[in-house]
């Protein structure tokens, strides 16, 4: 009866170790022969784009052609083009080098989703990351500045308003760094929104080494933080505002099954029209508020009732963010009313 | 002759929009042929894992075994694990959760390398990140500490010093990040190593926050802040001898190409036996030195030299981390010397 039950451990225990062997192989092999296929696919698909090159080069050059046969083989040219940039074989593709600041903080990891529907859900988490982001954006410095008020006499105290900054730090650092793994996945995200978080970043740096000065005379020496703080409110609602307009593209983009690039061709602002013409004039108050604030900034600084570093660092800081957001905002809804 | 030439362009242009979606379709189904090819292999790693461990099971309660016997279908067991976990087969198997800090950092984004060698790439470019990073750690205190007795006449300027707590803040991030991307790549490093870097994260917030005071009476003021530094300098050291000592080990591991989980099997610290019990003694004095600058911290605290909440907070963070870092080592020792 021992010996049986021996035979029977004995036998399970060989049987699994090959079993484990087994798999091994057709783990490697599986492995061995999709990189193959992949090589395959990719190489078609780099010769493919060269392809395309030439003839667009080629479609240029021809000035002969009817301008109504030359726009249709520009819009087909096009079509292979998304067909390339947003379909299956987009995989297979060379990612775009993926940047400094991932490296830096990632190492070589390779952050690209390789199927489509996981880069929306990326795009999509991003979303609703930002949602949560503003609520707390608008909460944070509304109830530090309704405290202010009513419980502290008019004089914010050091703690809650560092813990702000130091929750603003980790929240741009998580903002910039979903928006370089969302640039990697294919994003067509200005460089100049990410320029703008590492700025946010510096500064939220810099605002943990600010002195918040207390009693007396805090009214005007806290100025500064207060200004600072009524701006990050109206960031809030802009947040909002800009998420609702950023979801509702995706999901026009998702429900059509039309890709990117497509945009170009079938109507760049389908569905969200109307929404962006409410939505610009509130950021151009909000950049303008923005700048506003770092002048402000300048100016206590000038007239001497803070005298940091700092001050004047966020000033001119906040001024170059402000001047760069209106810049870029224009130049998308110039890009946009040519379509 | 244009005509001839519209044509060539045309039938150019068919050709390559036909290629495309001939690439599409490609693509599709050899992602699609994968997609299925995986699961299976997947179904059959989950099953064989199950399989294991009711032999394991099976093999507990057979007491009747002749130990000889036992022990051989323990080892054989013990490799069908390794198979299975450090094997091609791995990367078909469901990763580990990512945990909380990496998901709030970078949303959703799947970190793991499916192949060994970029997982070995991603270990071996985290140990050139620590090396790069000891040199600095050992470089930025001691400039200050010189400039401190030479130039600045035993007074720190608080700007140089909040850029180094910057930086500190910066580079226990990456560490961090990078950490938790090993563990979700199947490193075994202790969740205390990653534990203890969150606390590093905090400890460079709240000093970044700490008001240095200078004149007069720096030396005592600032006596938190030098020892600060000198810790940081003895940290660099350790740093450089513990990345030669994991370098080594990596090595030793990829040159037998033997895998992770056979170590406990094969002789855990083959090839580094002798660096662990020079690197172990200077870890404990170190492990000291920060709990004795924690105290020291503490104790200015106490006597009323400096106030701030951030000196008591620092104190007693090394002083918590000190002592986790001394119990966590002797636990490694005592499982190490088991073999
Ligand atoms: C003007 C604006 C609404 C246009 O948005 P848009 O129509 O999506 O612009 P684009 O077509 O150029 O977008 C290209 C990509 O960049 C992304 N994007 C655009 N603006 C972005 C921003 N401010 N932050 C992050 N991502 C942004 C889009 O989601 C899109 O991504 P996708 O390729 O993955 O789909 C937007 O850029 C914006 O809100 N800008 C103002 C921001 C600002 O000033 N904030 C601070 C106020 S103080
Ligand atoms: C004691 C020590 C040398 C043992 O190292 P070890 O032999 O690699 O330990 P383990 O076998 O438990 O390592 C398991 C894994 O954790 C990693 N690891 C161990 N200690 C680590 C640490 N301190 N930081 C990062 N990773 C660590 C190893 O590289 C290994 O990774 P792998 O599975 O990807 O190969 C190491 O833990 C150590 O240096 N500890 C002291 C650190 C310290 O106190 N620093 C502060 C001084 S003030």
């Amino acid at each position: 009866m021992a010996a049986a039950a021996e035979d029977t451990v004995e036998e399970e225990v060989g049987r699994v170790v090959e079993q484990a062997k087994e798999l091994q192989e057709t783990a490697a092999s599986l492995i061995a022969k999709s990189t193959h296929d992949e090589q395959s696919v990719r190489q078609k698909a780099l010769s493919l784009e060269s392809s395309i090159r030439r003839c667009s080069s080629l479609l240029d050059r021809s000035n002969h052609l009817a301008p109504k046969l030359a726009a249709k083989l520009e819009e087909d040219l096009q079509k292979a083009r998304c067909i390339i940039a947003d379909g299956d074989a987009s995989s297979f593709l060379p990612s775009k080098p993926q940047g400094r600041f991932l490296k830096m903080f990632l190492g070589p990891i390779n952050v690209r989703a390789s199927r489509k529907d996981v880069q929306f859900k990326v795009k999509e988490e991003y979303n609703s990351y930002r949602d949560r982001t503003a609520l707390l954006f608008l909460f944070f410095p509304s109830v530090l500045l309704c405290l202010r008020s009513w419980v502290w006499n008019g004089c914010l105290p050091t703690f809650p308003v560092q813990l702000y900054q130091a929750w603003l730090l980790f929240l741009y650092t998580g903002l910039t760094l979903r928006e370089n793994i969302l640039r990697a996945n294919g994003s067509d995200i200005r460089s100049w929104w990410i320029n703008h978080h590492y700025c946010a970043m510096i500064m939220a740096v810099v605002s943990l080494t600010w002195e918040i000065k207390g009693q007396p005379n805090c009214a005007q020496k806290q100025r500064g933080v207060q200004l600072f703080l009524q701006w990050a409110m109206m960031q809030g609602v802009a947040m909002l505002l800009q998420n609702r307009y950023q979801r509702q593209r995706l999901y026009t983009r998702i429900a059509l099954g039309k890709a990117k690039r497509m945009d170009v061709v079938w109507g760049e602002t389908a569905g969200v029209d109307g929404q962006l013409w409410l939505l610009c004039p509130i950021l151009f108050i909000l950049q303008g508020f923005e700048a506003y604030v770092g002048l402000q900034l300048l100016r206590t600084a000038y007239k001497g009732v803070t005298s940091e570093w700092q001050v004047i660092f966020c000033g001119v800081l906040l001024v170059f963010m402000a001047v760069g957001n209106f810049l870029n905002t224009v130049e998308i809804l110039m890009v946009k009313s040519r379509f």
